[in-house]
């Protein structure tokens, strides 16, 4: 059985793209979650994920004697292992147009990344207006968001970026996330479509996980001094 | 004919790995070279690749009427459009390994990526032993890389990270060219698959076009005021 390591639901945005994938296409797997306690050389997670992994980072694919790390490699892997769920588009053109904003995703939007890191049970709409406000460069890597998704759910008429659930969803789930939970403002067939990902069953047992968690981890809040109550 | 459009050689790290894995792997195609003026929107380095690409960045590979952009995504599509040349490792397990290290190295190593910007004519041992002294994130990267090449290296007998060239050698390949111009300390079996990488036709080619451009950029220029006379 496949096995896929993650870290907290609530937090780790790059966990949660393998595992809404593996979930949302049906493909079986074991989930190991490696909750986050630091990030320390010490910490209970580093030393777990450091035993498996020679990268130390979650997520980690576990396929027999194979290891896996980093989730667009996961994603390839299990898109070449079950060719039959077509977890990429199966049109060349559209399959290199969906490698490339995952691989923007992947090495990009760093503005929106760091300044509203994940955080799914967080309601955070005022930090948000403030972010809004005074980070031009939040504003520039939301530009190129919107006109990335609506472009693409255009071009296919939806619902999802490619039509069907692909790679790419799965890829922008936390993205959609991070617009919710942060409130930052989008046209209205963007919100759409971050309500269509939020209501993917996939996406929702994985939102259910987080919700249930209660991990409150200081050095991924920092905005907060206490979970809502 | 494909056509590769990539920035200034000297600086651009993410155009020099499509670049060198064409050239390398012998799939002929046209370079249109964005020469690096200013990333500032009316720079006319932003007005030419805006016009083709989306996310407006090099390397963009452009194919009839298709527009691919990211160097990963670049790369998975010539390795799917051009089979025969085997740019992943043929063993699936393999493909997955150099995968993974490229994700890897796609979104992380961001200490080393900031610190040692690649300036391939530049020579800047001194600027390299302050970076060694002073950036621990540097030397974690860097104690990251060193293990993450050992094992490979080790484990197929080298010459190259899988044995034979592989999308992994191009994705490193700015890599190599960074530890040469900051001169970091690297164990001898680690020097030797750098000078190994910078010995490749497709890499020396990048270097010598590099070498004879002589685009001195202020704003790709941290350590220097001006070129080697
Ligand atoms: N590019 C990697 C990034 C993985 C990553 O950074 N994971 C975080 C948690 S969301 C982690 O494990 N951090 C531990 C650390 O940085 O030491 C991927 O896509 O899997
Ligand atoms: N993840 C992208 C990164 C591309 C990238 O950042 N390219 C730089 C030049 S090396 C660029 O075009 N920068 C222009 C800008 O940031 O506006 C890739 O792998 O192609």
């Amino acid at each position: 059985m496949l096995q896929l390591h993650i870290g907290s639901k609530n937090y780790s945005s790059w966990s949660m793209r393998p595992w809404v994938l593996l979930r949302q296409a049906g493909i079986a797997f074991d989930e190991v979650l490696v909750r986050f306690d630091s990030f320390a050389a010490d910490s209970q997670f580093k030393r777990s994920i450091n035993a498996i992994s020679p990268a130390g980072k979650v997520p980690v694919l576990v396929d027999g004697a194979l290891v896996v790390w980093d989730s667009l490699a996961i994603a390839e892997y299990l898109a070449e292992t079950h060719a039959d769920k077509r977890l990429w588009p199966g049109d060349p053109h559209q399959r290199a147009r969906a490698r490339s904003i995952c691989a923007e995703m992947h090495s990009g939007f760093t503005a929106l990344r760091r300044h509203c890191p994940m955080n799914i049970e967080a309601r955070l709409a005022d930090t948000g207006a403030l972010i809004w406000r005074d980070q031009a460069a939040v504003r520039s890597d939301m530009q190129r968001l919107v006109q990335m998704w609506s472009a693409l759910l255009q071009e296919h008429g939806g619902p999802l970026l490619f039509g069907a659930f692909s790679i790419a969803d799965a890829y922008f789930a936390p993205m959609c996330m991070r617009l919710a939970s942060y409130a930052l403002p989008v046209p209205p067939p963007i919100a759409d479509y971050v309500q269509r990902v939020q209501a993917l069953p996939g996406v929702r047992a994985w939102i259910d996980g987080a919700l249930a968690e209660k991990d409150f981890r200081d050095f991924e809040e920092p905005y907060r001094l206490r979970p809502i109550p």
